[in-house]
């Protein structure tokens, strides 16, 4: 699971940021990437990544504000000349069907692919084999969602001498023994799973928020992230325009993640009035109730890895 | 009379060119510019140029494909953050105003200026002070114009001479001179003003094409234009394509620049099939039938001066 930041602005695209945009790499386990958000040019922003469009296969859609849509037209069309004929599935917000299927339709853009528009609300949206993704309304001047992408655990190692020990050699009875909860070797032995495999490897869970004012309430939706990406527009000083714009600060957005026990926060959509400079002042707050934060840029990268 | 090429590319964005507009700079003449076509990204290419975007006021889009209007929302949104109050005019085909609200309305993107819409047919669209405008209807696969841009004659110079000769000095009646065919000074002259005003000065004539097939027929609306832009999506060779897909060759366009007795000719929506290197061969194509011919790159510009 590897996040690529294509824009952390806010608002407006600027020389420094362009608009939102994530993609979660889900190559390793999935053979997929999923997209959240996409903003004007975010298809310009992934041709100077690595990124396959023809491999997303899912987008998230947080809310319908232009900085989060207006590339959305661009990338759909153009991934039709990429390759892609895979299904597409795009979650969002009511209005986000309206909004595709005009574009395209007046456009006369036609799809070398099956498209799939999903308005959203609350609750589970995704149950794959491997991957559950929550959504929950936000605190924003109009419907704005958080995704939480919940990896499923999973199953421990095989404890290959446990059953050597008892005279059960390797074979497809070990790949049996993996799939079922008891199972009968050809000699009438009865083997329960759960003796021989071991602790079971969490999965990971990464909590991605769309525009927002803090809400303490927010705590139980991302609580124990291994990484929660969060806004946060204004400095703690603008703690009053944030309000007023139901954006959050620095320091907001530091305490979400304190109070939610997550292992590490980035933040994003950053106002185009801070330039590069100012980013240390920003860190700096956000780091002085949550330490494991960062701030992101366009291109920016980073792994999240399974726990020991 | 300045244009700016924002992007030259056809269909899709790539690192080299990204999707069609052109910025004509009328801010000697006006004191305002004008936008051709406004694909993904314009707003990014124009925060690379010194084009203040609420300088923008009228935007001409040739035809309703993604690569030439999927910028139009967030270049709409953005310009009521970049000091934008003045009426802006966006002039295209039928289905522009529903793209245009629609994404808008979806979006919550509130204009802090008037934003006209206006849903263009054949003949004369605008005619104003100092320009006129006529759309013609081209050859491609969806309704796409191509618009005349005609800068009025000026009135010729004031005879100074030729005033003080026979006893007239400088003062107010110079300007009323310049602005009615007969005035009488105040001590009984009665002056014509044809026999005061040197000759007049030829307007500009710029014509810009959206995509289209060639068409022997286009000639006379091209005719005799300081500048005639036309696309170029494929080279000679592929002139099967070109019908195909309802786009030009190089020679195409040079053929029809020569028979339209322009003076200069500009390809632009170059495919993306093209690199850097191949642009040679593309010009000398082009230049084997209409030598004073060159193609766009993004960020390329070139002034159209008056004739002497
Ligand atoms: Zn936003
Ligand atoms: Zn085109």
């Amino acid at each position: 699971m590897e996040l690529t930041f294509l824009g952390t602005g806010a608002g407006l695209p600027s020389k420094e940021r362009n608009v939102s945009a994530i993609a979660l790499s889900l190559l390793q386990e999935i053979n997929h990437i999923w997209l959240f958000d996409c903003g004007e040019a975010t298809q310009h922003q992934i041709l100077r990544t690595t990124i396959k469009p023809r491999k997303i296969n899912k987008i998230f859609i947080t809310h319908l504000h232009g900085d989060h849509i207006f590339g959305l037209p661009g990338l759909l069309s153009s991934r039709s000349f990429q390759g892609g004929d895979e299904l597409l599935t795009v979650y969002g917000p009511s209005g986000i069907k309206e909004y595709i299927e005009t574009s395209l339709r007046l456009s006369c853009s036609h799809l070398s692919y099956p498209l799939s528009i999903v308005e959203i609300d609350e609750g589970l949206i995704i149950d794959e084999e491997k991957f559950q993704v929550y959504a929950k309304k936000l605190d924003h001047v109009i419907p704005s969602y958080g995704f939480r992408i919940i990896e499923k655990d999973k199953i421990g190692e095989l404890l290959v001498q446990s059953l050597i020990d008892i005279g059960v050699m390797p074979g497809p009875i070990y790949q049996q023994i993996k799939e079922n909860n008891v199972v009968q070797t050809e000699d009438g032995k009865v083997l329960y799973q759960k003796d021989f495999i071991g602790p079971s490897k969490k999965g990971r869970i990464i909590s991605i928020l769309g525009d927002t004012r803090y809400q303490e309430g927010h705590r139980e939706f991302i609580e124990n992230s291994n990484l929660l990406v969060h806004e946060a527009t204004f400095e703690q000083d603008k703690a009053n325009l944030a309000t007023d714009y139901y954006h959050s600060t620095t320091t907001q957005a530091a305490t979400i993640a304190k109070i939610g026990n997550v292992d590490q926060l980035v933040l994003t959509h950053i106002s185009s009035r801070y330039q590069d400079e100012d980013t240390t002042r920003l860190l700096d707050e956000a780091c002085e109730v949550f330490p494991n934060t960062s701030i992101a840029t366009d291109f920016y990268q980073l792994s999240v890895e399974l726990k020991a």
